[in-house]
């Protein structure tokens, strides 16, 4: 098929690769002329057959809404817009129900695979009604790994974006599961080697996963991660995720606390804890830091 | 080589076929004459060849500590015990020392592969001396999966059950992260097919895993788990890995939610339930679960 | 000073007293022609002298949106309007620019006090300008706690809702916190008396405040609090304190937990913890509530 | 009463000048000679009317168990050791039989109110048979606040300690709490003026309390904390209380997240953390830091 591919950088680049590896006809366009294949946002447009398909992989929020009111402009009935980016659901609703004043289609695509993708393929979730998936469809089997990693999550506009996003919210729990196991086996002498017990874990255990592969190689290279800061920012994913659990009175214990841990690390000093230690000092007479006298019992509400 | 093995449930049975398939003698004991190999203990340990090593595969705690207190009798110098039950890894020490007073060596062991062990092998995780270690290794080589899943964790006794802790630490927290995605698309209406979402994750996606081809599995043929109670025991190591974190001051949000969550599952009423809705109804002036008068804004505090 | 009143339940008929005891001329309006002093809102308007002052205390959301629609049209230039209800703080701004443009004011206030206000005052947290503030100052003064009680949160509105939002967070929390330290309590044997350790913490001890008093005459009446039922209603400020907290990067731990808690005590059973359980069936060969065979080991992965 | 009393450090100090207010005969022994009364233990007991009573206020553990070692030399038939200091409660079930061999009485005693106790009185909760705590009843009258503050916990050795556990964990949470809630409100733009709320808060609302007042006192005084860092230590009694609810199957999410955020505040760079960007690292192309580039996405998974 030809496909429009708008915003080439790390992911884009490398989806429009996989694309044409598969034998499709991609017309990219990007900011940067030197990644670019078109002159414009509008001639990456005219180039392309009708009905038109044009696949936005551009950041989530306003260059997103941006560019589809571009895209808005300069396709008509018939045509396809797909989200691929990282918009949040309820995004997806307003840009589907806008392009379908002028008749153009939508579909919302998480995709997920990162700089893996390129070789052994994206998975994808996505969202919008039969028809419009079916114009998308051969994009969709050039993208996806060799086995599954595709779903038709919803007809409606946001189902795909709802999926990606749940699934970043498992991501996040999970990270955190092996942070804190690894964390613990770190501070104690009990255990010798632990990049070689994380390495054992990657066969026969219950936690075997490709988020372990990636952590055991982290450790593999550089055993107490000395070169890495314990600094993690996030995407709006997780925040989401936990917003839209509690819009649904669901209880999502881990995933919020997994997400916490990020604020968290990004904070040089933490205003919660600097109310604990004011408290503290309040009640222990301002003696904190001091070590208990000689002989004397240190204060027992500390 | 030569092994007893005590202890011929579920576990125990299928490590016994496995050593056999790999080759290896095994004399299996069993208070259950219809799995016992032999008619006792002793006879048992009679029926293998000096160095004798004896696998101990019974429930962890008193039947572990007790098995071992036996053995210890009939063992002697240069044999070897290797306790490949649940135990704490602070039992370890202990059962070390007592072994080591009448000459017998000693080797904890963390076993994990569930019913799969007997196809896929069984991840090990074991601590002790190098010589102790090396006694028992082709039964290690002969359980363990075709490629990894074995490691030395440590030569202190107790660092083979303190990896396993951790590992069973890490399962309780990635369980509850899907745990917590799957209720989230199953309550929201945006989503239709929820089984085909987690079918296609198993492919591409960042949390891709184990665990995660086993909830597929399940919701694949329940797909809203109707027949399934919400009701999760829990085996100890849990508690453990939150009790070892809290000795090392090592922060476990998530792990410890996940045994929470675990608690909460096995109550019928929360007791802190309770006493927040009489706080509520303390302040509220007992009309808790009355509507708001007709016109009127119910109670701003509650 | 005179004053509209409109929502006359249990909150706003007991402040509608308070108002009058302090001196001042309420006309209150409720849909329950029982409670009311007017005839229909437009009468309730008429009767105030000018500027006229309007107090809104009925349900946040649609509810508060329609009535501040209504006075709109009935009240105009130097009138104002006070939301006085359960609004989200992110309502107040619309409200205030909405009322503005017929040059009405607008004074949001969170109020804090239940049943007990009446007796001992209402707190109240208020946003808005300072001229708006000073119109309604005398009633504030009125419905306020002999001392203290009282405060301009921020001249933008929504500062007192967001100010009261965040007070139901901490209330959340706090409420757990005395919850599960009572619910450890009950659960061991080496406490004698429950009742009479809550009662000792009312003085003398870092804990003490007034939920701690409400919960000990909770269970001074009621033991084991064998009355009530573990079911716990939220009222949105605890959801929109996490929403906000999530929106600013702010690690809301203790106030997110409290909040999941309560979502955990309304559902029969847990979705989350059937997922769990699926899995522990999956690893576990269905064997899950069995008890380990007589002298074998139950499934050291469970 | 004539009472010996040893440490004499903030608490015990404070402790003896209260208890001399109250008429008692007071013999204090402290290490430190500038302090003490005596010039050894042994004199310290020596001075004392039969039946001794002796009040032990040193650190728990070590400190605590040698000093009521050392007293079950120099006591005997019928006196009482008293521990008053911050001991785990499983520790008073051996103290109180080692020294009941010698016929010497125990009692555990749990104390709070900190530098505010000399002048407001110290809240106490006991434990012992009932004839032990009637031979130290005065004291505990003359140590108490005017007003309750006193329970006996139970007749078992531990009761008080325990009850004091549990009133530390909740106090770590209700602390939490409320820095939570104080983070949220100095975050945002909308209030004006934080201070000022919390001041408002001590008055009328839902969450009034006397950590409420310290934390006002501390920020009317510091507005942003700025001379205070956020570093908390934590004295055991929260570790006690969440391994005793592990134990007893009760879940705690807030208490423990109370406790694992103090250990976080201690640490210069989370290892937990530097596991999640590690992963981040791997799955990100270790582009974890740098911006997305011009007109492209950045990587969904992140």
């Amino acid at each position: 098929m030809h496909i429009g591919l708008v915003g080439l950088g790390k992911m884009g680049g490398n989806m429009r690769t996989r694309l044409r590896n598969a034998g499709h006809t991609v017309v990219g366009y990007d900011r940067n002329p030197d990644l670019s294949d078109a002159e414009s946002l509008a001639a990456m447009v005219e180039a392309l057959p009708s009905p038109k398909v044009v696949w936005v992989m551009v950041p989530s929020g306003e260059p997103t809404r941006a560019t589809i009111a571009d895209l808005r402009e300069l396709l008509g009935e018939g045509d396809l817009v797909v989200d691929g980016g990282n918009s949040k659901y309820t995004d997806d609703a307003e840009n589907a129900a806008s392009l379908a004043e002028k008749g153009i289609g939508f579909v919302d695509c998480g995709v997920s695979g990162g700089v893996w993708g390129l070789e052994n393929g994206y998975a994808l979730m996505y969202g919008g009604s039969v028809e419009d998936v079916a114009k998308v469809q051969p994009a969709f089997d050039a993208l996806k790994p060799d086995e599954g990693g595709i779903v038709h999550a919803g007809t409606s506009p946001g189902a795909g974006h709802f999926a990606k996003m749940v699934h970043n919210g498992i991501e996040y729990a999970m990270m955190q599961a092996y942070a804190e196991g690894w964390e613990l086996l770190e501070k104690v002498d009990l255990v010798d080697n632990v990049p070689e017990i994380f390495e054992s874990w990657r066969h026969g255990t219950v936690i075997r996963s490709w988020l372990l592969d990636l952590l055991t190689e982290a450790i593999e290279a550089d055993t107490h991660l000395d070169q890495v800061r314990g600094y993690a920012e996030d995407s709006g994913e997780g925040r989401w995720t936990v917003q839209a659990a509690i819009d649904n009175a669901v209880p999502v214990h881990v995933i919020a606390a997994s997400l916490f841990a990020r604020f968290t690390s990004r904070q040089d000093d933490s205003p919660a804890m600097k109310a604990i230690a004011a408290m503290r000092n309040q009640f222990g007479g301002h003696a904190v830091h001091t070590e208990p006298p000689p002989g004397g019992e240190a204060n027992p509400d500390l």
